[in-house]
């Protein structure tokens, strides 16, 4: 590890005479001038990562360029970005092929969480334990590993939500919704049915095995417009954000209730605010008392991301939480993008007051793993090889989560975003009022770093953002969306602070 | 690895003297007498895994009854078969918690290829870019590292099936085919649209976002009857396994075509199953031109797995080959599970002497990574983001996958795979003249290792095969099938057809 440290700064300290690079100075900063200082006497979270950006060349440079080329013989290269070189990236900075260096804001849309080439991260992927689970990968369901329960007690499950003790494990984001979706469905069914132990007819089977009701319900999950829960069949049904998602793809005729259309600044609007989301509860009420396919669950993020960050008040969620109570419809708390710290919290929903638990929580991105977690045994289906596949996630990610979650815990990751954030917010709200045509809606107060506003000329902002060494996503129509790592730090929001402002002056 | 390999040996070569083990003599064996040793010559394949299985306890023993009771409070273990110890398993063999350690001819249902802790990965996990894969892991789509291309050029596509020279990465054999589908949706729409050209209308764009007609179209993916396809929603809106798979999830209303039901032996009853496939491409041509909602694209197995073991001749797949290509319907082969080698041909489909090669060819399991290839750009779709997501596959299982392949030419194990594939049937052969009633329907000749038959008391034989050191599989209702890995050689052979006569004659 130490020689690739080495490495890394060496390379950034001694850019190749032949282009030369542009060091952005910082407006903002206070005492830090080096990267080994902190904010204010706070120690620096990621030691030995560059200074600031460096810009050598236009992005894409020669070289990128070259690259690129010859990836698109055999790879869609039309949604890159930039393409990276991460042997030379480093805690929050992303390194490009023609020397450049960016402060990574996105961070691999939002599934970066420790930062690039984490020496603790490192030590965990170059374990013997590591190399094994690369190299005998089980079928979990079938032939679990003798350190599984270890390995979920010490990790995933050391973070699980409160009020849940169990977990579903699988691959992705999408794919842990639908696991969570088939486990409600077959909750919601056995229910029906009376109970665990009431068999399956015959008819259900036969139905079942021809996509006919009642083997194959007419039931579905409610979701919320504008609403991001993946693009596999089942999720994409419940995905609203943009028809570019949706295009051309058969789904289900599950029902969308509306989301709330909160007016900024929330507290001006308070009552306004107040009245849209009663508006929407009971807009959703009466979708699970009458869709024709009735819901099992319905699935909410807790900030709306993928559609343009979002957000609804701690008691509109209560509110969902009491209504899906109510009407005995299980209650999906989809947080693939707010969890893991980025608000503030481990868990997005814990901002809400809940009094009892969401009756699943899905996760994957910053967790580099996925599935859903759940309290109620009843979850579990009536019998084996109802929820099953060949792997059922991946021990070598399940092993990188705990040490994910070691180092955020080594570190004090979530209360440093908590504090960040506020600190960044602060920031945005000053060149709010000096830019106010650029930073519109302003969002994310008190949510950590999970920041976003509204930009009418956003795709500008985010192209020309690369140019003063800053690597930003949108979300959205025209949405800015702020996505750093959990060691993203006030030195780091200083440069961001001061790169917008030079983009806005532009 | 060195230490690994001593460890491992010599755990094996001195038992606790606590047990007695019994180690299992062999009968069929000729000269080889040490695992050093090949078959007639050849040389081991593996040469320093277990000379045979040891069984100390009956399985599960206490260690791994007390690891399972364990696991089971916070992960289902209904369907666990065996809770394993993969630091003491080694090429062909799989140990448990209790010394137990058994011939693995089902090998983690058919996804591990080149045996338990082989060197040549155990390499590629620990190298430096591993690590990198592991730590830094991008959204492909957007920041692909550096060397993607690479990558992808020297591993994945350097085995794509001929005629297919594109790629795009996934993370399961579900999402493989879903994935699959999805741009089988978008080629058809775009084709009835008039082109890549040809702008989404209003009604298209706003009628996707409630998924309905015309923006979620009314198209299929016609299979077949006992096909297996995947658990997730579209997947398993094609998956005709079992209901167990199936009950209480909704599914789309898409069409099945009956699959061959072929007598054995198959060259005795040649004329019927020539009528009988003739009769199973006339009713998938009817559902072609028929079916409410028109299939976009076939997809097929080569060789049914999960339903059973279900064989069908190159006839009848050159048959569907030219029924996809006269009714305009995309043809995809999913290879899953009969892929990298397993039928004594990397790619199961070369078996069928194609005059055209498939549209798509789905693959997972022994290639540790999945995804499909395709040939036409036009299954590019025409805008980017349609076919994207966050982690849009893995490059730490890219790189493995190129060390499975440069470990699969090196030992040329395509080729071992035929060979003892022919050895092993004709074993099997003699065993089932031996034992007309346990050994029905013996089929697979000429598929490498990829046999199958079906066996009146399957359940027993599986569970009596443990207790002589054979951890084997079954598929559909009554089939026990072999899924052994690349490296399985005769020496295995002879171990695998002595443990069943045990188990027959029990």
């Amino acid at each position: 590890m130490a020689s690739l440290l080495r490495t890394v700064t060496r390379s950034i300290s001694r850019p190749a005479s032949r282009i030369a690079p542009i060091r952005l100075q910082r407006h903002y900063a206070s005492a830090a001038t080096s990267a080994l200082a902190g904010d204010n006497g706070t120690p620096a979270l990621f030691p030995d990562e560059p200074t600031g950006p460096i810009i050598r060349t236009v992005i894409p440079g020669p070289k990128s360029k070259e690259a690129i080329e010859r990836l698109s013989k055999v790879f869609d290269t039309r949604s890159l970005n930039m393409m990276a070189n991460y042997g030379q990236s480093y805690g929050n900075y992303i390194a490009d092929l023609d020397g450049n260096v960016l402060l990574d804001v996105y961070a691999q849309i939002a599934s970066i969480p420790v930062g690039y080439n984490n020496p603790s991260l490192q030590l965990a992927a170059t374990s013997p334990e590591m190399a094994s689970a690369i190299i005998n990968r089980p079928a979990l369901g079938n032939f679990p590993q003798h350190d599984w329960a270890d390995i979920l007690e010490t990790g995933i499950l050391s973070v699980a939500p409160k009020g849940l003790n169990q977990v579903f494990t699988g691959q992705s984001g999408s794919d842990a919704n639908e696991l969570a979706y088939k486990a409600a469905f077959m909750y919601r069914r056995q229910q029906e049915r009376g109970g665990a132990n009431v068999e399956f007819t015959e008819a259900e089977m036969n139905s079942s095995m021809t996509n006919q009701s009642p083997g194959a319900p007419q039931l579905s999950i409610l979701s919320f417009k504008k609403a991001f829960h993946g693009r596999l069949f089942g999720s994409l049904s419940t995905t609203r954000s943009k028809p570019i998602h949706k295009l051309d793809i058969p789904a289900f005729d599950w029902p969308q209730a509306p989301f709330p259309d909160l007016k900024y600044p929330l507290d001006e609007y308070a009552a306004e605010n107040q009245a849209e989301e009663q508006r929407c509860l009971a807009e959703t009420e009466l979708l699970i008392k009458s869709w024709h396919a009735p819901p099992a669950a319905v699935v909410i993020e807790p900030i709306q991301s993928e559609g343009g960050d979002n957000h609804a008040s701690p008691a509109f969620f209560r509110g969902l939480r009491a209504l899906t109570k109510k009407h005995n419809v299980l209650f999906i708390v989809d947080e693939v993008q707010t969890g893991v710290g980025a608000t503030g919290k481990f868990w997005a929903h814990e901002h809400w007051g809940l009094d009892s638990p969401p009756d699943m929580v899905t996760f994957s991105k910053k967790a580099q793993t996925a599935g859903y977690y759940f309290g109620n045994d009843d979850l579990r289906p009536n019998k084996p090889y109802r929820q099953f596949n060949t792997w059922m996630g991946d021990p070598a990610r399940a092993i990188l989560f705990r040490a994910i979650i070691q180092e955020i815990a080594r570190l004090d990751l979530v209360q440093n975003t908590a504090k960040t954030g506020a600190y960044l917010y602060a920031g945005l709200q000053r060149l709010a009022e000096a830019f106010p045509n650029e930073i519109q809606h302003l969002r994310g107060k008190g949510q950590g770093t999970f920041i976003a506003w509204d930009s009418p000329r956003r795709d500008e902002v985010l192209r020309k953002a690369k140019g003063v060494g800053i690597n930003i996503g949108g979300s959205g129509e025209k949405a800015v969306r702020l996505r750093p790592m959990l060691i993203f730090q006030e030195k780091h929001a200083d440069l961001l602070l001061e790169g917008l402002e030079k983009v806005f002056k532009s």
